[in-house]
């Protein structure tokens, strides 16, 4: 009998499966067989194929971020419609979707606006762990799971709402694509919808994670001339230099803060700054190494829940920009299709973007790896 | 005698004439005969004949900005070129010229750039109160007098590096168009060049003085549908619905906290969002004013020295923009004589921010009404 054929049935039509279950901070994750109720109206039961691990999955495990436990982490994930609520007409059993952390529920005033994407229906700034109307679809071991944002891939079967999902073409392959549920969209739209990069720039970019990275790479492909690299992990570099990065500064190894470094270099400072890492440090690093008179910086990285970002007011006087965005700004059910499309008909390169690969039971190495800056992303596979 | 004939020229060129002096913070400012040195090489020394009182002299002299004193305050001025001293190409004796509290050297990389105005050889961050070439060109009993951002205005005779000066069409009626050299292009550029404020759009502007009165004329000129004016002085508010705001909040009467009222009023939050008061507090209010989407910001108030400005980095993360600049962005010397030159050609109209007039030796009841939220802008003439 396959590994993957643990999911079974009842005659409710729940399914037991398993699931990566996180059932307190500063744990490993339990993989469990837990109860998926089936899709309630608007709501669609998903079989993840593949999930990538997020620096934000990794700071809710460190308790980071304000958001219910226990949880099922994982909020890139790729995977096919295996049942749909009533109501559901987007997508149907048997469709390759994504599911975003961020639903585009296509009715409130933020998403009929042309400019931004941030839905009313969001479960971002203030977490529920719960579907919309107040209830959980995952059970385990008699207890009530929460999920993250409203996704929760780190599981065999989720359910999400139908406003998170969206159909992708048959061809995308299922274990490459999940990452343009998150880091994709977040790295590429900080660069051409937020920063709107331009050709000719320099760009610094704190943090060479998987956000980090994606940034790298739009940044190139934007045509900007000098693209500084930060972080503390200088085992990242050569990843990076290969991505774009023209250079690289370990802040722990210079003897003056890195914005000044980054100022020295570039003579005024850079045209575009981005923040890829979630510290109030780096924060503030990123907006002082802009450029004063008209530089951009933008935050992508999500501080620990309560931060407060401070900063004398007279660094913006002079011209610059504090920008931020949730998944790059992009329409998430509009527009994140059409980014893979653009993949399978090759005109974006993520490959590199994934540098390991693990089946689902070995979600602790992945965290592991992840925690350690082994890897830019990881991605795991549900398959047997 | 005229009164104006006070001012003599010594043997040495030497001007001696009238000034208001600031000899400490918190006291009224004091006319007093002062001498004018020649202007050195790349300086112009300018017979002023107006100038505007700005809230910035006002925190100057109630010490909330780190400016070296004595002083001489003023930094709205137009007048005459009086005498240039070596090198000066751009103004000669007899031209109608403006001054400004930033220069605009065309040489450095910041005046190069098309973007940005924020010339690298500005005197407002950490200002010395002195000259280019580190002294001063005013004495007053013996004593050693700075100057204000390389301006100083509120005197019969001052000097200012050419950079600083520009020359204006000679029909310009200078009792008026002295405030161009920093309320009207504060404000209109803080709308048309740093928010960019959109046909059909809402605003919210915290403070109707100034630089708010005229923040609230290019937000009706660019065709926003409401414009919220934010001010604890409700005597301001019959003069800012003449100049196009709908409504008027004072967030001293309301029961919840104005970003909240604001929110209220417009469903999301305003699209754009203006501060011009310089307070901490109204700065985060009116970030949080603006909707959480794709709201601007754009800060123009300069906060007393050793501000911090202090938010949680959430409140940006959907989508939020904040910005600020200094001048509205506008390169001084390019731009701000073609604003005269509208005004000239009726094509633009500032009449309406000037609502107070008084000779120069009533200066200090031109600050008692800035003080006391009486005026908009109060203009000085130093002629008899």
């Amino acid at each position: 009998m396959e590994q993957a054929s643990l999911a079974t049935k009842t005659s409710s039509n729940v399914i037991r499966c398993r699931a990566a279950v996180a059932w307190t901070t500063n744990a490993p994750l339990s993989i469990e067989e837990v109860e998926v109720d089936p899709p309630k109206a608007g709501e669609v039961r998903v079989k993840i194929i593949a999930s990538g691990i997020c620096g934000t999955d990794n700071h809710t495990l460190e308790g980071k971020m304000k958001t219910p436990f226990p949880v099922i982490l994982g909020h890139e994930g790729a995977g096919v419609v295996e049942s749909v609520g009533p109501g559901v007409t987007t997508v149907k059993p048997g469709d390759k979707v994504l599911m975003f952390p961020l639903p585009e529920c296509r009715e409130c005033f933020y998403c009929l606006y042309p400019k931004g994407n941030f839905c009313e229906k969001e479960n971002i700034l203030s977490p529920t762990g719960l579907m919309l109307d107040g209830t959980s679809r995952f059970t385990c071991r008699g207890k009530k799971i929460y999920n993250i944002m409203g996704t929760s891939t780190f599981t065999e079967y989720t359910v999400v709402h139908e406003i998170a999902v969206a159909k992708i073409e048959a061809a995308a392959p299922m274990d490459t694509v999940c990452i343009m549920s998150c880091a994709v969209p977040t790295g590429f739209g900080a660069v051409f919808n937020t920063a709107q990069v331009t050709p000719g720039s320099s760009c610094v970019v704190f943090g060479l994670g998987g956000i980090g990275s994606a940034i790298v790479m739009a940044c190139k492909a934007s045509g900007a001339c000098r693209i500084i690299g930060v972080d503390i992990n200088e085992e990242k570099f050569p990843r990076a230099r290969a991505l774009g990065v023209t250079d690289c500064l370990n802040p722990n190894k210079l003897k003056k803060p890195v914005q000044e470094v980054v100022k020295e270099m570039t003579g005024v400072g850079v045209d575009f700054a981005f923040e890829a890492i979630g510290l109030i440090e780096t924060m503030v690093a990123a907006l002082k190494s802009c450029n004063r008179s008209y530089g951009v910086c933008v935050i992508m990285g999500v501080a620990p829940t309560g931060s407060q970002l401070s900063f004398d007011p007279l660094v913006l006087l002079p011209g610059r920009t504090l920008k931020s965005s949730v998944l790059g700004g992009y329409k998430t059910r509009d527009d994140i299709p059409k980014l893979v499309t653009d993949y399978v008909q090759k005109k974006i390169n993520i490959d590199p973007l994934i540098t390991h690969r693990l089946p689902f039971p070995k979600i602790n190495e992945g965290f592991r790896l992840l925690q350690e800056g082994k890897c830019i992303r990881c991605v795991l596979s549900m398959r047997p």
